[in-house]
């Protein structure tokens, strides 16, 4: 049974439909047919406010080309030092901001904070010796997990912008925190004071498209050339569009989003006292006492290791497409490890 | 009638399919899948040379990571001054290979030659003043619809060599070369001294996923660091994988670029004297007389003008999906021209 | 004698002595001293507007670092085909500018007109998939020796920003052609519609010395930040700053320049026929006869071999420190050869 | 009384010789005359092995570009987190190595060891999602004045060695250690496992221009394309290498680095329990209590605030040319602080 990662699911049925009816022949090539202008109005009712917005074809292309309109290459990126984009995605922001640098912070559960911002930027001077923080990226959920509130993240926006930067949201997991929270999308990006948002859909039963959101439109105006430079301008962008209209279409994404929350919740509770973070979206992190690891696994159940090695920390991860009875399954074998 | 572009065909059916049959959970994410394991064998048999291959999501990333691993930051990549990575492609290639420089070439039909190669670098003098010529990029077709034999490119790529360059081949439209010339694709590939080639699948009835073929693995060391930090390596890795084998499997490839290459040779042949270049692939460019453009435009006919404003130039592009009678209404009207 | 470059030459004794004078312990390191807080004082006399000034180590990085500020990594940067920026700084513009692109015009004498950059960005669309022109880069003198008139620069200025491109002049050769013309040091400047100048020193008698002089301080705002990255700004400036001082003081940079165009003029008077460009500065260019070049060269003259293999074109350049006998030895030699 | 930097020192006398005596016309401009032809013999007969050796305008650049040889754009630079090139150089490597990122590790006195390099990178996986550790940075004397003897050095090199790492100096006060330690330089460097030095000058008496030191010249092959790309290849070249030539001739460096040490020595004995780190170098780090610093600037005493805010850290450094008296005053200031 796979716990391993929502990557390995598959894609919903809503998203497949959408890429067989976008396969019709078009006038124009590139993002100039109807699914991609259709794009920025879709989000933007989405959002209550008014958007820009581009497919990509993976989350770390999303989060670099994002994060490359906030920063220039003598700048920096201000981030938990646990964040995906510092960890897991091989120096792609460095290299699509042109060499800048990632300044780290820290926080229980890969949770930043105004005070862990303020704390991990108190060393800076100001002067041309040092790089200048020029945007600060969010993960939404955290890389443990986590979620932040509307009023968490506005306070953490808010001490961002009061030191001149401006704030990304790494999504690849929004849509499992809004339907944690029950929050309005806008609530937990513009209206907080988020200004780009890679909002992901691959993980919550996409296929090959994410979303860069914009909701300063004055930002994304090197947004075209640099997707374009970046080689993430499809020549058939319909097929991208569509799975993305696709998603928010219905509340797709949120249903989604939910079933794999509540595989989440179901395997959180049975985890006892394991359990090493509140689940607040569709991960659980554990940590396993000697042997435990091994009988799981023997027992069919995949995942991965977690933390330092010999920690015993394990990750599971509950996809849209879960079966009900591998959630059960796993319940019940945690459960059973007393 | 659309003759814009092949980029604003359909998908076809195959590569549909292949698909649809991908949607399976899988244990492992990334390229860890069942599809993308398979690129490396059935491409090596395909070509007949042990190939290394990944996907990537457009042409121009597929240039510009291929480039990349041939070329250091102070190098310089060669190229016809009409390639499609020096006029069409943002700057990606100068992008991923951290700066380089793209020094340009002249030749007839935006086709190179030993001598065209000789004289582009005449000028340099080797010193470290200069930028060192590292990579050739040769289009295949080339921007004018013109196909290399075997034997050309070999001299090409022997010029090349002898000059210390690693040769790349941008083959948006390969199939459609290899269809038009009926060679095996190793004759137009390795055998005549290419080490890199950008396999074209979406121009020629694919969707998403282009291919990176390496003839030479030693040379593709670099290339999964650089492909994930470009935001190219794709969590759901086996849907474009199954693109590329659905493309190559049953030749469905020579299928699709044989049908757009014969309505090409169509309307090459209705178009008289206005033809601009032999036709050798699925491209006709005609000079049109005064008039004649707004004629044929007001007769339902969508194509690109071509070349310096007012020279009357038009570029028309034949789909693998174009309707016969597309083709047979625009060979007629260009007989009507007279 | 020599006449291959003006680099060979010496450092000018107000120079050198203004090196000694600033050897003094400072209270401030880096560009805290008192030579280089005046700099932007004393420049802004020498040029008659406000100006903001710094100094670098080399003209390639003088001229990488003001195109860096005015040309985003998915601009280009429009020059003439022989431009030092393009054939001898082995990328160093694309390196600085994070891989823009540059865009190459024609024009005799390796001169710019509003012609021949109109011309050269005429195949331009404006869209995504291409590079957009952002500076242009203009060498006064040009690589032939060439001077712009107030008139000529003013017209192709115009012509630049009338298509939003900002102006960027090569001077390294700029006081040769201020003391040919007789103008002020602002008209062949900011009142023709220059933005940024390589203020050449190294070439005039200066040492280790260049200034980059922005004449728009909004355009300034990056240059401190990548000039530090860029490892030029050295921790004792004030020896920077003191040669450049000395440099514009009582005219040092003008009497320099003087000598050394004197002397290519009589040289140029003596080449007769061979003569292949007006001389505006102080290299002479010639269309040697065959064997002419090894007479000369027997005869003990040191010069560069220039233009295609076996043009028989060669590159004279007279220096601020020449001995009168080299040019009268030369010139003789030239009436010589009949 | 500067305490600031020794940036804000004179240049000693044999250098100012030096420079003076370069000034004669050559007949080959940047590295072709005399004096740069020198410095590989030079430097080779200094370390007692093979060099290859270039002059660069600032510590920075000699850095970055060292490190650059070293590293692939998707590689890691491994040091310390108040590594100078983390912290100080604006993000010039990774401007230079092309957007590298680089890895932070812990350590007393700014000072790493196998167990902390280890530590560093325990969390790594080696796989193609996280940057691959490339080059392992290591300053001499550390951030904090200390210095590493051979054996701790070879220890951490051998560290680094077996995890594939290359390994750089930032040796901008590597005369103060050699000095200090009284070893051979060799010892210090290449037969420790040090591949590339950044050898400093310029805060030991030099005016401007550093070294780069390769004790692999395969490493160095790079070099000098990515120097003349960076701005850094001076067209006078001589001025530069004659600094450096001078400041190893007859023990130069080492004169002037004990006069300095002998300084920083006198004052760490005066401070008491206010001494922070051992006194390795010339820089000497306190800890003030409440009032202290402001009494010691109201006698005349310059100096640096160090760490956090409010944290009574100081940091005050001594000249080669640092007068006695100064010395002598400073010591007599902490004792009478009581």
């Amino acid at each position: 049974m796979r716990f391993l990662s929502d990557n390995s699911a598959t894609t919903c049925p809503a998203v497949m439909a959408a890429v067989a009816a976008a396969n019709q022949a078009t006038v124009s090539a590139y993002d100039g047919d109807e699914w991609s202008k259709r794009l920025d109005g879709a989000f933007s009712a989405l959002f209550g406010t008014e958007c820009r917005v581009w497919a990509v074809s993976t989350g770390t292309a999303a989060n670099a080309l994002g994060l490359a309109c906030l920063t220039p290459p003598f700048g920096a990126i201000v981030c938990h030092q646990d964040a995906h984009i510092q960890v897991d995605e091989a120096g792609a922001p460095e290299f699509y901001a042109g060499g800048a640098k990632l300044l780290l912070c820290e926080g229980e559960g890969a949770k930043l904070s105004a005070a862990s911002l303020a704390a991990g930027l108190s060393g800076l001077r100001g002067d041309v010796h040092q790089v200048r923080p020029s945007a600060l990226s969010v993960s939404q959920a955290t890389e443990y997990g986590r979620a932040y509130t509307p009023d968490e993240l506005g306070q953490l926006c808010a001490e961002a912008r009061a030191r001149g930067l401006r704030v990304h949201m790494d999504g690849a997991r929004f849509a499992n925190v809004v339907a944690h929270l029950g929050c309005h999308p806008g609530d937990l990006t513009w209206r907080a004071g988020v200004d780009v948002l890679s909002f992901g859909a691959i993980k919550n039963g996409g296929m090959t498209a994410e979303a860069i959101v914009f909701f300063d439109p004055r930002l994304a105006a090197e947004l075209p050339h640099r997707r374009k430079r970046a080689g993430q301008m499809p020549s058939k962008g319909r097929f991208q569009a569509a799975q993305l209209l696709a998603m928010i279409t219905d509340d797709v994404w949120l249903h989604n989003a939910r079933s794999a929350n509540a595989g989440a919740q179901t395997i959180g509770a049975a985890a006892g006292p394991r359990l090493l973070h509140p689940v607040e979206a569709n991960e659980v992190f554990l940590k396993l006492r000697p042997g435990e690891a091994d009988r799981l696994r023997a027992a069919g159940f995949n995942f991965y290791d977690w933390g330092a090695a010999g920690s015993g920390e394990a990750r599971f991860v509950v996809s849209w497409d879960q079966p009900a009875r591998d959630v059960q399954s796993l319940s019940a074998a945690l459960t059973a490890l007393g």
